[in-house]
């Protein structure tokens, strides 16, 4: 009986998470739950699964519930995230928390001796170094739930890093990637967010679109399987059936395929080095599939691709500040204050602006992300002036 | 260092195998080698590397070479391959025999204690009942060369058997995979020695055209992976870019891809679990590619397909019988004494012809694929009478 702590079960990932413990009720126990401010979810979820502990955003939510499930103890805020993360009581961290709020509660339940499944791609994009640190000193295990490196973790299987001759993440280009930058000018929120292969949360949707998320994705990868920048390769796959590729130095390419379908990367995450069975309603069947195209990314038609590489090898500060002017900006364009492409400028611009400064304490970090932050909102302003 | 003996040495499989060994001279040395009739190849092989033992299939050849090399010890005929086979002083067998003649040696070296790289299918599909007990007995490894096996191989690397739901076979569907039943009745050897995707032998090329191969393989598999014939599938893949997958119990499906080259599975096999450097002159680029590709295949199409499913699932001496009477059959094609379609009536009727016998004993064996060799021969006489 493996016992979960899930951080972000309102989410995406985290409702398909409690969606796999379901399937495994003899093999998964849920001790607690974060949920942010969805108490609609969270009810529902409270109908299904019992739990010992939960956290909600808001103090007047907690009071609310604690009224009304007088068996469960309840936290909130990110100090709530925290204790959470602390308890001992369980055995593996589900981190499903969307953004740099994903960072703390990763880095503190790996120092009380927790392993991971990571699918808060933002803590290792921001915080690379101090969780690859704290997890050689902590001796504990990070299990990746990003399709992508998922992917490449389950490629890796049965072979050693040194075999490797390198990555190869698919990208399906996102809901415009038949689009030209022209065509970018004008494209609206609900456009953006009809991927045409996935179900996503709406942050990673928009990450989607311009690739940021799949610049993301390149320093995760470099974090997760200790791998240079050079040998990371990103090739553009739209139909998303290739999950992502590793190429060994004898040129054999070892790939992860399925449908796009997070409940595999997430059990996988969970059952890591076994396979359960688990039910999908349409698993992949590739001789219904028109076929499978592969093609290079166009670093100029998705700007943030590069800058992530750039931001990535450069690190220090710069991949945190990159991600704090992107949160901002993608939120702002949701929220429909920037047009899409602005997106870009502000997190090109935000890098840009900034010297390299080394990440030695999580203070370090804290400061690079509220810098990113400040950086994207005074542009934003500029614009709704 | 790992010491070679190599069976088969100057066929495709052979000399791919010697470029394999002479890419990594300090790591691979070939104790002995057989040649069959192909004196020039061998001396092309002994201009390059030294060997202990060298076998040939005629005695004369044999008397000739004792002349001119000294200091190698010569066998001749399939004596000689035994001799060699059971020798003490290597560590693995590479068997690239072509047909039913590569059995023997393989059994010999397993009771002789060494496991084999085995690139003759037949030993699998003709005996594999009685190479899995002796394999099982000896506690040696059988490494699989076959491209589609070698990839499930990798792809069952850091799983468990119980984990695999289904073994996912790709096939080109061979020279004529465009043509209809009509169109192949007077189709010219030439033809089906075009292979639109893979450099091979005769026999094995012209195995691909009428899909004997991919049942083959489909037997082969059941023995090497141990998996009911029901969860082994074949996929026309045309492009041969994945080489064979394998579908886990939680639908996530692992894909071994590459160029068609089989140094690349021949490595494999004479490195696991290491992979080394290897140096191809094309490896695989997925953006040059125009698409993959997967279809149902057609067993109406490619009825030898259908045969080799129900003579593996009914299995005692059916496989072998198929087997013989294909080799005869095959043979018989290229030497433009039958024409095409008729390899597959030929083989269809040997096994309709016989009952079921278990093999319990290597005559069995002998005596199956003798009936199945001489059923063959006598419709070709009726043809050519």
């Amino acid at each position: 009986m493996k016992r979960l702590m899930l951080l972000g079960a309102s989410g995406s990932i985290g409702t398909q998470t409690i969606d796999v413990v379901l399937q495994h009720p003899q093999d998964f126990v849920l001790v607690g739950i974060s949920v942010g401010h969805r108490i609609d979810v969270l009810k529902q979820i409270l109908s299904k699964v019992q739990v010992k502990y939960v956290c909600v955003a808001e103090k007047q939510d907690r009071q609310v519930l604690e009224a009304q499930y007088p068996d469960i103890t309840f936290y909130d805020g990110d100090e709530g995230l925290l204790a959470l993360a602390k308890k001992d009581e369980y055995d593996l961290l589900v981190n499903a928390l969307v953004g740099f709020v994903g960072f703390l509660p990763t880095l503190h339940a790996i120092e009380s001796g927790h392993s991971i499944a990571l699918a808060n791609k933002e803590t290792l994009v921001v915080g690379g170094e101090l969780i690859k640190k704290a997890i050689q000193k902590h001796h504990v295990s990070l299990y990746p739930i990003d399709s992508e490196h998922s992917a490449i973790f389950q490629a890796l299987q049965g072979n050693k890093n040194y075999q490797i001759k390198r990555l190869i993440i698919t990208a399906s280009g996102g809901s415009f990637r038949k689009l030209s930058r022209d065509d970018l000018k004008d494209v609206t929120v609900s456009q953006a967010l009809a991927h045409p292969n996935w179900t996503m949360g709406a942050k990673i949707t928009i990450d989607s679109a311009d690739m940021m998320n799949k610049g993301f994705e390149v320093i995760e990868a470099h974090y997760l399987f200790d791998i240079d920048y050079d040998d990371i390769d990103v090739v553009m796959h739209p139909e998303s059936v290739v999950h992502s590729m590793v190429e060994y130095v004898d040129h054999s390419i070892i790939a992860q395929l399925g449908a796009p379908d997070m409940r595999v990367p997430i059990q996988y995450a969970l059952t890591w080095p076994d396979r359960y069975p688990l039910h999908l309603e349409k698993p992949l069947d590739l001789t219904q599939l028109s076929g499978l195209h592969f093609d290079k990314p166009d670093t100029d038609r998705f700007p943030l691709l590069a800058l992530a590489y750039k931001a990535g090898k450069k690190g220090g500060n710069l991949p945190a500040v990159m991600n704090a002017a992107n949160e901002v900006a993608n939120a702002a364009f949701r929220e429909e204050k920037i047009p899409f492409l602005m997106i870009e400028d502000i997190v090109i611009s935000a890098v840009n602006s900034v010297g390299y400064q080394p990440i030695e304490t999580v203070q370090d970090l804290i400061d690079a992300n509220e810098y990113g932050r400040k950086f994207a909102l005074q542009q934003i302003e500029g614009v709704n002036e």
